[in-house]
């Protein structure tokens, strides 16, 4: 099963800490792209795919959703979304999305927000959430960037004002072990690429891919940004089951 | 109009002597799977945009094409591409790709090989490529690679058997002007996600996406080619006009 990095108890200390688990979507700078790429929610079928503490999940029932299954793997995460949630319209459950099953035909969106760069088995759960959408159902999720992914050492060169991103093995999809909040934790790195061919290669048509990087106003208000702008570090994409 | 540099004497005495412009389609290390993105071409009308020496449009007529329109903004590609030529079913005509003029629905097949990156408009010759193909009709291209075009200072750095390469200004598009056969080639740098947001907000669907790097069957044979295997020179697109 995929490394449960998230019910490691220093990585849960230290990602409970970060602004995006205080501060909930607001505190995502990508969440007015992911959320400009939804389609209406009104009277539909949400999976959130790697829920986290059930901000997506809550805010899709806000905007109309009918009912919202969110999955995740860590009990930890499941445990606070279930706390902070008191609708029984949305459903926590427990699953590791590299062995995800899903009933056919059954959702009218699929959302996940930075977890598809942890599958090891992307493929698998790619061809179970098609099947799981409706004709005409929607794929919405971000990943980490593979530019951002694929360094052997993925740290900024250079001085402040003119850093570069010390780009290499792009081309070697794999795993990559990174120590951030904890030592260790295991991301494969994919390329844009093989994101897009798996989808259309399942019948999706890739409705709209973003890279994300901060604007001028975002760094101008978290000044630690700056050299975000050099390279993206989300890869944002909408799709349709056609 | 876009900078024509390949009728500057020193960059066309430069660029005639690459295998790429000896040896045609073969010695393009991505000529194989560009050439698998491509539709049946029996019977089929093909403009190839950016033809230069003709390579391509020879070649479609010998996979069975009707017709070919070769366009090119240089003088000096399209005189060698006459000379080389003897067949009245392939056209040559100079054409500035920023000013592209073509009848609607006249076309199964557009290609264009390394040429879109240095185009200014890219987003008006798109939608005029979208309209001279039939419903059906394809769009094969490459260009180099987004990761290639953005750096602003486009070289590797770090000891041969670990090159890195220098990603900066990846989000800012807009010209870049390298030294490439001559001084200030100019190229217009665009993300992965733009030249796709384009090609979908025309109406085309993407079929697949390559980001080529060579193999390594191609840094055997080519061991002066080893560092590339570490971001992705080309961008591949295959794209479908509904």
């Amino acid at each position: 099963m995929t490394q449960n990095i998230y019910d490691t108890e220093g990585f849960f200390a230290g990602y409970s800490r970060l602004p995006r688990s205080q501060g909930g979507l607001d505190a995502m700078p990508e969440w007015p792209n992911l959320r400009a790429m939804l389609p209406d929610l009104a009277g539909s079928r949400v999976v959130d795919l790697g829920c986290g503490f059930g901000w997506f999940s809550r805010w899709a029932r806000e905007a109309g959703a009918a009912r919202v299954l969110g999955l995740d793997v860590s009990q930890n995460m499941l445990a606070r979304a279930r706390a902070e949630t008191a609708d029984t319209a949305i459903a926590y459950e427990r699953a590791d999305l590299d062995r995800l099953d899903l009933p056919a035909a059954s959702f009218d969106l699929a959302y996940s927000a930075l977890t598809l760069h942890y599958l090891e088995h992307l493929d698998a759960m790619l061809a179970t959430v098609h099947r799981a959408l409706v004709p005409g159902g929607s794929l919405v999720f971000s990943a980490e960037h593979p530019i951002y992914t694929a360094p052997s050492t993925p740290h900024w060169v250079g001085e402040p004002g003119h850093r570069t991103w010390p780009l290499d093995d792009y081309l070697k999809e794999g795993p990559r072990s990174t120590d951030w909040l904890a030592k260790g934790v295991i991301k494969q790195h994919r390329t844009v690429a093989t994101y897009l061919n798996l989808l259309i290669g399942l019948g999706f048509a890739i409705r709209c891919v973003e890279e994300w990087g901060p604007t001028a106003e975002h760094v101008a208000e978290h000044p630690e940004w700056a050299d975000e702008v050099h390279r993206p570090a989300f890869l944002l994409v909408s799709a349709l089951r056609s």
